[in-house]
């Protein structure tokens, strides 16, 4: 059984939030918009603060619309992904960047960043403003990090955890801690729940990791082999690196 | 005599503000914002904001500190306009993209759109907040509109002044309305000040326009003849394209 259908309820009110708050004057924006945040995504952040949030009891009617701030942070964060990967295919369809070309695509980025800022503010919670704030920064800094070691062989395990955490990991653990921020509840449930999110975050990239070695495009919806093909180094790659001995190292570093 | 430099005892604190705020473990980072951030600007946005806020008797120790989040924004907003508009030179330096490529160029100014957020939240002002992010995404809106224009040869006056002001005018004019915010005085002048910095932006940006065409790269401190060469329709083009008969016209949509 697909263990996400059991939050189906949820899928259709943060659908709905998204799509109202898609909001500009100018027709390109939200084109991209429907485009790039109304699709076949599976809505993970938004969901996982919305359990936090439930799990702590919060009953504020703002949930499912303050949820699409994660999903506006994640959507931003992938389409400037797209220009500087050049990918093609995201979420099985065309990406934004192939649509549009990368002088839309860039800011349209820009545009979904200050949304869920907008988004966020509506809160009045200062605490949740710079917590949300803060993820991105770490967000950029991964990105940057992982543009940094591209090609680079001798990635240690240490540097792409460092890279993952960041690029990953910390909006998952910032969508879950919101839930308790939002519920106002003590300091220590919400570092808990920050810390359980890291984790999953850090599960989840992993995973992603692996299947883009193991899996195929029609299971996995984008393109499979691309870490490789890109230079990227991931956990797989490090450990069958590993396993090469200093001659056959060097023959791939020639090659 | 030079009218900025009378406020050069300025200018010092506003660049070790700059300085002290590039606060990045990533060296890329940090090294981007040295070469996009530490370079010859004029600074007018601080300033403006500097002046704003001591023309309504605000005395806070961080009002330079704040200051920079409008240098923030605007080279946050710079740098990804390079990267739309392949432009290779940028306050007489190489662009960030030209240095960097692309892929950092694009995260190089997200980061500082988040930098300008991470310095206003410490001010605790949600209404300062607030105004800085729709700044941002009317600015935002004025890039993506610019760039549907592009090659636009019916472009109006009209049309042409929403987009200056969205992507130039708004910002002035947020600095401005934040020095009022920030000395806590009433609406009424804060929108005075709104309005004076709305005004002086259309100016500049006119100005801006006009020595594209008039002036020389050594003295414009940027090459001229860009805006024609890319399509940008401007407001002196506007006007030379209303003179033509219908004619020349016709040729000019041909050659």
């Amino acid at each position: 059984m697909d263990f996400l259908a059991r939050f189906g309820r949820h899928f259709e009110k943060i659908n709905a939030e998204l799509q109202r708050s898609l909001d500009s004057s100018v027709p390109l924006i939200r084109e991209m918009g429907e485009h790039s945040l109304l699709g076949e995504g599976k809505r993970l952040r938004p969901l996982l603060f919305m359990l936090a949030s439930g799990l702590c009891g919060y009953q504020g009617e703002d949930v499912y619309r303050i949820s699409t701030v994660f999903e506006y942070v994640h959507t931003a964060s992938l389409i400037h992904d797209d220009v500087l990967d050049d990918a093609d295919i995201r979420r099985k369809k065309p990406s934004a960047k192939h649509v549009w070309g990368n002088l839309a695509a860039v800011l349209g980025g820009d545009f979904f960043y200050s949304t869920a800022a907008a988004i966020a503010l509506e809160t009045g919670r200062p605490k949740l403003l710079k917590l949300i704030n803060d993820t991105t920064l770490r967000m950029i800094e991964g990105q940057v990090l992982e543009l940094m070691h591209t090609h680079d062989w001798n990635l240690d395990k240490e540097r792409y955890m460092d890279i993952i955490v960041a690029k990953t990991a910390e909006l998952m653990s910032a969508a879950c801690a919101s839930g308790a921020i939002m519920a106002d509840i003590d300091e220590e449930k919400v570092d808990q729940l920050a810390q359980f999110g890291l984790n999953l975050g850090i599960a989840f990239q992993l995973m992603d990791d692996i299947l883009d070695y193991t899996s195929s495009e029609k299971t996995f919806g984008k393109p499979v082999g691309k870490d490789l093909r890109e230079g990227k180094i991931t956990l797989p790659l490090i450990y069958s690196l590993a396993d090469l001995d200093p001659k056959e190292f060097e023959r791939l570093l020639d090659s």
